[in-house]
């Protein structure tokens, strides 16, 4: 079974100190066990072990059989977008907190990857959104998003009017400061911020959630993951707006433009211990259980 | 096809006279059709033409074709309740404003009617949860909710606390005024007051809203409608808790007491005219399209 | 200056051995101070040292001059109800959890209490609302809240209408679960949960938050602490409201029923250890600078 | 009393066709009456009558006794920074929409005006605050804020943290897109759809509102009127965040900066028909008293 993870990618900023240290760390266990070790060719020599192999970022999730990415949830956003399209599995760890998505604690990055390397883990598997960018007749380049496609005002003090369809039937105009598309893995990032509710990571559904709407009525949506969402800019706007995927920049929704959120057909698999639980991780990480109020009044 | 429908129930809150007045009118031109019209028994005799035949409610689901439920939300779900485990779709007309559910109103309800006699209209199958009070060992009877399972505390001044499972791992405990579980059709009802998200009525899902949170990231969840949830009263909490289905009572959940809220395998169907279009009902409902803010702030 | 306290008053709910045991030590730490200890008559005998004097609760504030209550936030409500009219500070131990007013922690209590007996405290005078409820004519009888008026449905699935005056305008009807009306000390309690804003705790206003309200534009409105607010039961509603004050219960609100509340003359005075920060309790309370998202998402 | 108002000034955006026309036609019925009628230069010469006399806009205010603003509440932001420091009171004619601040409709503006010319109306007295980014020692130009002050992100896809500090004392920090600091003017503007409460318009309070906190327990705090408030980046930050007051750039908050907020001296005085009544302008800007749910839900 251990044969199956001959081949390991290390993601992580190495800019961050702390990250680099764990990497490189993390680089000679696997170095160690007789296992290829690759890692982004932006990583700096010096930094890792002299036989870890260094590619360009496009080509690592080719040349491996697992990725693991050592930070937070922003760095395995990055590495669900270097592994799209490919059957390359992600494993996590986190720098000490718990992440969403990095649930492996450093202090026990060693046993858990010698259990997955043993076959022991549980497989799951995450959807993706696609975007695109039309503008005009031209379709635009599309991009993924494991966690949300944020559409939102970048300039000074004005608000923005968005249009929305769902299925090609319009559902409304949104002014405000923008809209959040957002997964189920999104559901508790910044869809959270916005009011939206947390989803099951499993729920095959996508919710639409307004960024500081105008209108007080007018709250996030959920819709089936198959739908086709469409956006535009109502007429009035003065000002295009920016749209990002998992935190980057997709590109500029102006007056004739269209963004189309829908369904991606490729998925993004998480790699975890066994004894994961969604709803433990949901509690550590909104402090569930503990109330500002006290729990019992008293007389 | 309008032999489809040829025994129409009839049902309504007769102690409203403008409902009643409704129900009287409409009855005579279903009879002008020669229709065979049906009401409960509890309908006060004179109120309708004397050729309308009045069965017990429990036995009206099994007498006729189809039901039209003249009044407001409220009135679906109290004609959901009678055809739940029959095949009998409802019609649903309202008495001037719009309802979520009752989207016909009085001045095309003959209109209407007609049009789906000819077999013209959309067929909108809902969903429903069933949920049952277990105490002990002994299973208690269930129910059937279109729109929502709440569990709330009824005593002065305390606070419940609840504790929750989902598919038999533990999600939370949540202390405050309760819980509302709810289907994609109670999502605009009380769970929306609740910071609960619209729910496209089809998703396949079910939200749990905490009522009055006191820790403020007790957020709603949304989970997949084939999703097993238990509540139970936290061991400390010294009151029962109730528990209504729909706005009617099912009855308390004491200390030692589980509530369990599933799918159920009955649905409802509601007839609509050609043309409906559930976000165009959202946008009246909600007001959208108004905002507070000025629109276009200027210099 | 330690003259100035020489007769403590003990409150606590004596029913909580943890409670009992930390007023019978505490008590004892006061006699050994050879100052004069007394206790409500309904604490158990055995339970505090045979020179603890016992005087009904309604004496209790006269007969001392400073009172110090061991429990939660809801005991220093129950001793805020004792000492209202009558010249005498509290101050509140908590149990091991800070509190919102139990500031000083157990390990403390015998340290802050002597820089309290040796003039080394601040005084934290807290504002009140008095409310009474009219029938017809009939002025009912007043009371006091040190933390908040509520408003709210008793009754199985319902909700109610409630209407609001300030100042003898009318502001709006409110459709939901009914109404907080809370003190900038209260606001950090049951209004919170309902959506209202954390007020600081010297500001001369009143919130006034609707509970779970139909309409989502009805938010939580501040006015000045002067303002005269009326609450009446819209006249489509059919079954009483129930108005409780800090938790307790004033009486139905009917349809031929007026709640008045305002400004009270009588306020409540807090007694902290130097370096109490209002500030801190809050993030401590509310768990910030913690979030759920990463702070520093990366690449 | 007409002597009091002899010089009017006129306020709006001439690029919109509809105010330039409103606008001309209020100049008309002015000098009719033998006023004195002035503008900002900035209106395109034969927009208005010719007996209008342009003035810089700098200079307006020391040229009349009363500004008339026609347009949105944008509009009255405008006129309102024009006046401060002068004892010009605003009269505000919406377009056709009541705005907060715009009470007078169209319809009614020459009869409005006529009254307030014959000393019929009501004067509103408006607070400011006071807005100055520092760097280092060296202290930035001061603005003045009707509405609010906002501080928020203004790069790609990555949340902001900021410190604040009110009267010297630390409060929190602030993960995510930033705060909106409001009067109670401005309170029913952006700081509502950002979760805010609704603030009488004299209370002597600001609210600090975190827009899109990541932590969910990070309300809104009401502060006296007379606090500091201060706000930093926190350490941690890699990019400025912008700064705007009533929607206009004051300029970037970066690493060394503070933004100081504070009371002004400075009002604003807005003039009112009799009978304008604030809770009436409420529950039409928020549409209350239209319930989503059915306000009396039946059997």
């Amino acid at each position: 079974m251990s044969a199956r993870f001959s081949r390991i990618g290390l993601v992580g900023r190495f800019e961050d100190a702390r990250v680099a240290d764990s990497l490189a760390e993390f680089a000679r266990e696997l170095l160690a066990r007789k296992l290829t070790v690759l890692a982004e060719e932006r990583a700096e020599p010096g930094e890792l072990p002299g036989e870890v192999v260094r590619v360009p970022s496009a080509q690592l999730a080719r040349a491996v059989d697992l990725i693991v990415a050592i930070g937070g949830d922003g760095t395995m956003l990055y590495a669900a977008q270097l592994v799209v399209g490919h059957p390359v599995p992600l494993l996590g760890i986190n720098r000490g907190r718990l992440g969403f998505l990095t649930d492996v604690s450093p202090t026990e990055m060693t046993a858990s990857f010698d259990a997955v390397l043993a076959g022991e883990y549980e497989s799951d598997v995450r959807n993706l959104l696609t975007a695109r960018l039309d503008r005009g007749d031209a379709p635009g380049l599309a991009c993924h998003a494991l966690n949300d496609v944020v559409i939102q005002r970048y300039e000074t003090g004005r608000m923005i009017e968005l249009a929305t369809w769902i299925g090609g039937r319009f559902v409304n105009s949104h002014g405000g400061d923008g809209l959040v598309i957002a997964t189920p893995t999104g559901s508790t990032a910044y869809a959270l911020s916005c009011g939206g509710p947390i989803m099951h990571p499993h729920l095959d559904a996508v919710v639409i959630a307004p960024i500081s709407p105008h209108t007080l009525s007018d709250r996030p949506i959920v819709v089936g993951r198959d739908c086709e969402i469409e956006v535009r800019l109502a007429r009035r706007a003065t000002s295009p707006a920016q749209v990002t995927f998992d935190g980057s920049l997709l590109g500029d929704l102006d007056v004739d433009g269209r963004l189309i959120v829908g369904p991606a057909r490729e998925t993004v698999t998480l790699l975890h211990p066994h004894g994961h639980d969604y709803f433990r991780i949901l509690r550590s990480k909104l402090h569930w259980g503990r109330s500002a109020r006290e729990v019992d009044p008293e007389a």
